[in-house]
This record gives C-alpha cells, sequence and structure tokens, in this order.
C-alpha cells in the first residue's frame, strides 16, 4: 500500500490558484454540474467545474498592481472599499515610479515579507504620492454587501467576504474591518497610527497574524504569485529584517496593471463571492467530501478559504 | 516620519524561536518581572524575560528527532502522547536509516512541504519498523493535563495546550486530538486511514488547515529550523509536487538526537505549557501592549500562540 505516488497528505486538495488552473484546463470532462445530482455533496473541485462564467469576475487594471521581481510577477489586487486613500495613494506612488528600484528588506518566518526604501533618508521622490496618509483601519459596515460565513470566529463576531476579501465585523459597533489572512497586503507603519500610507507595504506570508486587524491598515491581497514572496530566504536580523544589503530581495518595479500594454499583463479572474457558487465552494471547504476526508470538519476558518484565480480567458495556462 | 527603518508592520512581534532567541542574550537588561509592576499587563518579551528557568524543559533526545538538509537541521519533538506507535515507529525507521538519501518531493505553497522515497517501488528496507500503521487521528481526553484556552475556537469544543503541542478537545465524546498549526509534522496516508505511519512525513508551512485534524496522525512538532522547511521552491505540479527528479530536495539523513553524539546535539529548551509563566505568556499574546498596538485583539487562536525556543544553557545564540 505503500507503492504509489502521489501519496500526499491530502491528495485532492490544492490551493485556489492551482485547482482553478487546473479546472480552466480540465473543465470540459469535469464532475457532474450541481443540477445532475442535487443530493450528493459536492467537492470545491466539483463546484468549480460546474462554475458558470459569470461567476467570475476580471481584475479591473485600474485596481491592479504589478510587482515585478528577477523570479516573476505577484499580482495584488487593491482594496479601495476598505482603504479608498491608501489605495489612490499607492497608484499614486506607483505611477511616480516610487517602487522601482527598492527591496523587500524583510522576511520572516510564518509572518511578513516587506519591502520598503532601505536608504536611511528615505528622500526619494513620492510624486503625486504621499509619504504618510490617515490610518485606515476601518469602515462602517453600512453599505457592504458581506457574504457571512456560519461558522464562529475567534476574533470577531462576524466574518466573511466582500468583493473576494477576507472581512470581519461587528454589527453593534456598526463596523467593518479587513482580516489579516495569508496574502493580505498591508502598510507598514511607525507607532503613530498615521504614519502608514503605502510607502512600505507587507504580505503576509503564514498563519493569520489576526492581531494585526485594526491595528494596521489592509490595501489589497496577492492574487497570484504569492509564492515568489513565501519562498524568499528569512532574514536573520531582528523582526526578519535582512542584515546585509546585497541580502535584500531587488524589486524591478512595481506598476498599475493599467499602465502596462495589453500583451504584457496577467488577465485574470477571481471567483466572486456573492454567489450562491460561492456559498456552495465555501460549503465544500467546510465539510469535505472526496474521498480521502474520513471526517469533514463541519466548519471553517476565514483564513481557510483560499479564492479561486483562473487565467481570464479559461484557456489552458501554461504551468 | 519616514525617515527610520525598522518600521515594521509590526515593530515588536517576533516569531517564538526569534524572542527566545534575543532574550537569552538580552534578559539581563531585559524589562522589570512581574512582581516589580503586578498592575501592568506585560508584553510576551516583558513574560518570557521574567520567566525562571522552570518554566522551561529540555528536549528528551530519545523524542526528537533531527532532519538533516544540506541547508541545515531541522529538530522535530515527537509527540508519543498522542501517537505513541508513530512515535515509535519513527524511530525505528530512523534508526535503521530509511530516511537517509531520501528527498523533500513536495512543496506547496500556503499548506504543506512533504518527504518521502521518490523511487517507484518503494523497497526500501524498514529495519525494525512498519510501512503501515492503524491511524492515531485522536485519543482520550482522560489523562491530559490540557491548558485550555480561554477563546472560542472556529473548528473545536475545546482547545488548549499539551506538553507544547496544540490540542483540541470535545469532553462530550471524552476525546482529543493534536491540531495542524503551522510547524506540525504528520505521515502522509493514502485512502485508506490505516496507510501512513510515518514512512512519508509532511510539515504544515501555511495558515492551519484544521479540515485535517482528525483526518491524518499528527506526529510531532519542528520546534526549530522551520525555515528551512518553509522556503524551498515551490513544486510546479499538482498539489506542490516536483516535476523533475533534479528538483527534489535531498535529505541528508534523520537520526534520533540520542543517537548523535554530544558535542554535535542541538540543545534546546521549550516553554512549558503548564504553568502561570505560560499563561501570562498567552494572555500577552491575546491582548498585546506594546506601544505599537492600538487595538488589542482580546483573544487568540490555538495557531497564534508560537511555543517558545531557546538553547538549553541560555547561553548567547550564535545568529
Amino acid at each position: 500500500m505503500n507503492s504509489s505516488l502521489p501519496r500526499p497528505a491530502v491528495r485532492l486538495r490544492a490551493a485556489g490558484v492551482a485547482v482553478a488552473l487546473l479546472l480552466a484546463a480540465t473543465a470540459a470532462r469535469a464532475a457532474p454540474a450541481t443540477g445532475d445530482a442535487p443530493h450528493k455533496p459536492l467537492t470545491t473541485a466539483e463546484v468549480l467545474a460546474a462554475s458558470a462564467p459569470s461567476d467570475w469576475r476580471a481584475l479591473d487594471a485600474q485596481n491592479t498592481l504589478y510587482l515585478e521581481l528577477s523570479s516573476g510577477r505577484v499580482v495584488i489586487e487593491l482594496a479601495p472599499l476598505f482603504a479608498p486613500n491608501h489605495a489612490a495613494n499607492i497608484a499614486a506612488l506607483a505611477r511616480a515610479r516610487y517602487f522601482d528600484g527598492l527591496a523587500i528588506v524583510r522576511s520572516q518566518d510564518n509572518y511578513v515579507v516587506q519591502w520598503a526604501d532601505p536608504a536611511e533618508d528615505k528622500k526619494r521622490p513620492v510624486g503625486s504620492g504621499r509619504r504618510a496618509l490617515a490610518a485606515e483601519f476601518e469602515r462602517p459596515l453600512r453599505g457592504l454587501a458581506m457574504t457571512k460565513l456560519a461558522d464562529q470566529d475567534t476574533y470577531a463576531p462576524e466574518v466573511g467576504f466582500v468583493d473576494g476579501l477576507p472581512v470581519a465585523a461587528d454589527p453593534q459597533l456598526g463596523r467593518a474591518w479587513l482580516v489579516h489572512c495569508y496574502g493580505m497586503v498591508g502598510a507598514g507603519r511607525d507607532n503613530d497610527v498615521d504614519s502608514g500610507g503605502g510607502t512600505e507595504l507587507y504580505a503576509v506570508i503564514g498563519q493569520a497574524p489576526r492581531h494585526l486587524d485594526r491595528n494596521v491598515t489592509l490595501v489589497g491581497r496577492v492574487v497570484s504569485g504569492m509564492q515568489l514572496l513565501s519562498v524568499l530566504p528569512r532574514g536573520t536580523g531582528a523582526l526578519g529584517f535582512y542584515e546585509h544589503a546585497e541580502q535584500r530581495v531587488p524589486i524591478k518595479s512595481v506598476s498599475m496593471a493599467a499602465d502596462v500594454p495589453l500583451a504584457q499583463r496577467t488577465e485574470l479572474e477571481v471567483l466572486r463571492t456573492d454567489t450562491p457558487t460561492f456559498q456552495a465552494y465555501v460549503e465544500a471547504r467546510r465539510s469535505r467530501h472526496e474521498e480521502w476526508f474520513k471526517v469533514p470538519a463541519g466548519h471553517v476558518d476565514v483564513c481557510n478559504v483560499p479564492i479561486p484565480v483562473r487565467p481570464r480567458s479559461g484557456a489552458v495556462a501554461a504551468r
């Protein structure tokens, strides 16, 4: 019984992107659509295979950032619904070429990677952008169409999703805020809450550091290329900072997707989170019905629901 | 206000090992002990700085595994209290030199790395070990001294710690099981629940995949060297398997610490989890009082409590 590889810990689970890209290639011969077997619980792969084109939305190039490393492109979707001033400022900084030639200066295991201006004087021009902004830690709950999770969250009264982003809310306070899940991007700050703004950004590369929620402005989410950040050598200095300049990872450029020629864009679609298909996907994550699973959890954490992403065309992706 | 580096997203947080190693070097000039300021909430660093030698326990060499890679040593503490047969079998396999020359065959982003025999025939001798064992997914709650978390867990009625391990429990069923937090090590299996045993092992490198709890036997925890696993290039095959043999990461050897000459051992101490000091540490993680934090979470996830580790001597470690 040990003779077959692959023999993974979880044979049938794959990260969102991998599933989606795979499905794009195999949808035609995938599992039956929901209607064919209404009483059989679906797997996540079956839910996605049965999805309609309208279950997906294309990334908006005016709201998408490309972080270019020598190893490839990290695609970040900004979150203007939660951090409008930071999103606009980061776009302005990108258009001022503020980030080009900066570096990833920190990689702390099970926590964050962070990129910034490594120069002591921090005099780099910011164009029409600003070096600091008032914090955008939370916003009114009113006006948000939140797809709520049924499960109890350890940290917040309610959790769910808005436009593909993990969100927490307190209905009594009428407030909502983004959640520090894997792949979320935030704006580093000093002790002054209004000292951030987007000139330094970090991405979560480990267990969700939920204690950061409402303490720092989250500005968006990595939708593609996380593995380019998560594998970076950990810094050996305090807090994972690289101790020597040559250890830093150069940033070739950061651009708004809209400013990149069409042929050079990464055209992606993200599974919408306000649809019955997404509800079915969450249910399939909550209770796994693949043969490998013996005890479905019956619950799911807001940070354990990777949002599927696929090439916009639905065509076979070279992987 | 942008002029000072470091300007981390979280200035004062560091992973368990980093904190502990730092403290070992700085305890003498660290913050006052609890008794000096009984009403001031302590930070995690202050709790650890005030800890007594009896708050720590040395790793038991008879229960510790060294996974040797060309990049360094990964130290794994086995969990015989939860998986006695797997722990004994893994020790037997190590003593049969079963793992020497095998490879890390899988690295899936935000999920697991996995090591195994990449050979098709899987005929490698196992000595007095066995290729498969009955599953050890859970055990009786009775007899466990569990330090419970006050916080509601999304997945289980109760969560807490036993001997430095994250644990979930269901008092009504009288059952307890290990939890898939970052750094936990498990025994891969096929669809047959009794097809694991330890010949293939995985370590969690991302958000806690709690849906695996009670579906696969957890055998221990990485207490040092996680960053050697977490940075491995992600495999581009399905489920993160490396597609080409040359991409695999060779395993030099896996040994029981007790079989390694004293001078070559990594002598570590782990913070005990059954003490008032640990309770204070958890409280300091639950509500962060470092100046940087503005809104203490007031809650903590069982997988967001890194267990501090330090050199056994308490001496300054070369980092």
